[in-house]
């Protein structure tokens, strides 16, 4: 399993593109994306979880419903979201205008086949005459060679300080498989699905069914694994489009080959979620909760996600403050159990590892060198129980002056 | 029913009293008190959720589980928390100490008797000499005539800016009956029970069964409904001792005289949980959310109470941004159900009230005018639904530069 360079056009037969069509007023970063596969695509989705879905999230479900996609359509700077009818009707209007002018160049696809995904602010109509006149060019741009990753990764990003993307390849039945993604976050971040716009393109053959599959494994242990600040947001998605041009024998079960893509997958979403914490509005430090020795694995991963949503642990952790008590406060409240008596904690980073709880029992530990390692940008709080062999990781970052300034002014 | 001065000394028979005694280093508040009633209480209270339970938590719940006390003995500086047996054996000679000191003086009284809390940093051993050589002091101190109150609601603040009492006369059965209360909670502030130390005294004739009864109803509308920051602490303890020195024809089941009762317990403990919430760890806001309309009270509450948790709502009070949007956002996940598009979502204050969005439909505002609604200090939001008559109300604060502030550096 290699990580290689090209994102979302990493694998065979996809293509994308960005450009600024101003939907909001003063943005200078590409503002609209596409990506798009050459042939049809077998597709799988996960979307937020809130009552509140985004207009096109809607449209979205009802389009992926059948397994089939072949182009996604994002844009920046509007989410669409609480925009009633007319927000429904632009999110139509949208996946229309990409179908006419993909098809006119020369790639016949239905609207039916083009997801929309949004981000941006909630609750204003968002500028369908600006995603009209910046359709054509858009859509022009795809015919590229492939690096139009580096357009469109750009084009998805709201408060987001860095791009995130990565791209992976495996041998699958003796053939080289590729995966790739692009996603942004970096708000509005929470344990409950997707928490994200995140685009996964792979030129596997695999059926529809085994791709769901894939996906829902996956996010358990990556994309649901990640908080920012406890706010699930109205727009997330997580789509995967696979094509099925490497030419693998296509994966329709449980496998060995199901197996491999399913290990390429995480690896690919768990770097989208250090990624996507590391990056949270504000942050200064990547916090990684690892959990051991816990009852189960889903145990160990619900203490982790408790750990990483604290606000106290988060604002100790900007305060580079050794603050191990507010850790077993939130294992305490996670609604999960374990033996308060046979658990340790430590923190480590790339200054070292220090441990402050042994077994129940508070230590003296020597603060300056705590400080140290609690200054690196990523820090990992290392919880062992004593309850069994479960384990489980979980990804947060740090509470900052800055994300309240960016949350106190982010509308106006 | 009036609101009178006094805090718990308000109620006949009960004298309280503050000292410092040097549980921790450089404070130059008092950080030891004591509340006593001249004879036996019915006892009832209620304790954090968290698995993570303080070692004085654990000996409290001992002790009030016969539904008698007579005594209470709280500290600020040490929470004596995921401090082990030596915490616990700490927490139980605080007990006996001033179980031993208040019959010297007197009162003869039993250490299974006394209540104790403990508020303050976690993980460090409690100072247990400093609370020895206090004591006497404190104890003397209590046969005072009744202002007591003034020097023990200051021992109990942690972070607290202000101190929170509040004391109600109602008649019941002929009798005048008094309830007071004092409460310390600023961070570490969530809607999962008690959520911070609070203790409430009163001169009327309940039994133990129907004290518990009241305390467990009336928590549910108003300190379960308060969040500062969304971490349970591992302390919260809400206590009530009634003496029965009113005189008042003894409330032994639901009837007239229950609730009045509950009705003034009521009153006294939204009036806490207000002061909770406008007094959290770097508030400028005291944010109240109204959902009126809801299929059902339980549900308004559970809304209310996801609003008011939000951290993005939160951060857009502090910058005064009526980005209405995340409120919508914030009722999605909820795990509620309700119609959006009967739904309308207003703001008020002293300034004045502005509808925002209404009935599914976002509307064009006055940008100039919010802006002034939500510059006051105390904000409501206001949520009408149209699924049917139920109602409830939460409270909380807004999230500012110096919650991270004092949350970034506050155990060393």
């Amino acid at each position: 399993m290699n990580f290689i360079e090209g994102g979302v056009c990493a694998p065979k037969g996809f293509t994308a593109n960005g450009v600024l069509c101003g939907i909001k007023k003063g943005r200078t970063k590409n503002d609209l994306a596409a990506i798009l596969s050459r042939s049809p695509c077998a597709a799988a989705a996960v979307f937020t979880k809130n009552l509140v879905k985004a207009e096109p999230v809607k449209l979205t479900m009802k389009n992926v419903a059948n397994g089939k996609a072949q182009a996604v359509i994002a844009n920046a700077g509007n989410a669409n979201a609480c925009t009633g009818e007319e927000g429904y009707a632009n999110a139509k209007k949208t996946a229309a205008l990409a179908a006419a002018a993909i098809s006119a160049a020369g790639t016949p696809i239905s609207e039916d086949d083009v997801l929309v995904c949004s981000t941006g602010v909630i609750g204003q109509q968002i500028n369908i005459g600006a995603i009209e006149s910046g359709m054509k060019g858009l859509v022009t741009g795809l015919s590229g060679a492939g690096s139009g990753n580096v357009a469109a990764r750009e084009a998805i990003m709201t408060t987001d300080t860095r791009h995130k993307e990565a791209a992976i390849r495996v041998e699958i039945g003796g053939a080289s498989v590729t995966l790739g993604t692009m996603a942004k976050g970096s708000g509005m971040i929470h344990i409950n699905m997707g928490t994200m716009l995140g685009f996964i393109t792979t030129d596997c053959a695999i059926s529809a069914g085994m791709l769901s599959e894939a996906l829902r494994e996956s996010i358990e242990v990556t994309y649901n694994c990640v908080s920012v600040d406890g706010d699930t947001s109205t727009n997330d998605t997580l789509l995967v489009l696979a094509n099925g041009m490497a030419g693998n024998p296509e994966i329709t079960s449980k496998g060995k080959d199901y197996a491999i893509f399913l290990e390429a997958l995480n690896a690919l979403n768990v770097t989208m979620a250090r990624k996507i914490a590391a990056d949270g509005e504000g942050a200064e430090h990547l916090i990684e909760c690892q959990v051991t020795g816990a009852k189960d694995d889903a145990t160990a991963r619900n203490l982790a996600k408790s750990v990483i949503s604290s606000s106290l642990v988060k604002a100790a952790f900007f305060g580079k403050d050794a603050n191990w008590g507010r850790i077993l406060c939130a294992m305490g409240y996670s609604g999960e159990t374990f033996g308060q008596a046979g658990t340790s904690v430590s923190f480590r980073s790339a200054a070292g590892e220090i441990e402050v709880f042994h077994e129940g029992v508070p230590l003296v530990f020597d603060e300056d060198k705590a400080k140290k390692v609690l200054a690196e940008g990523e820090v990992a709080i290392l919880a062992k129980l004593s309850d069994g062999k479960g384990s489980g990781t979980a990804w947060g970052c740090d509470l900052t002056y800055d994300y309240v300034k960016i949350n106190g002014d982010y509308r106006t």
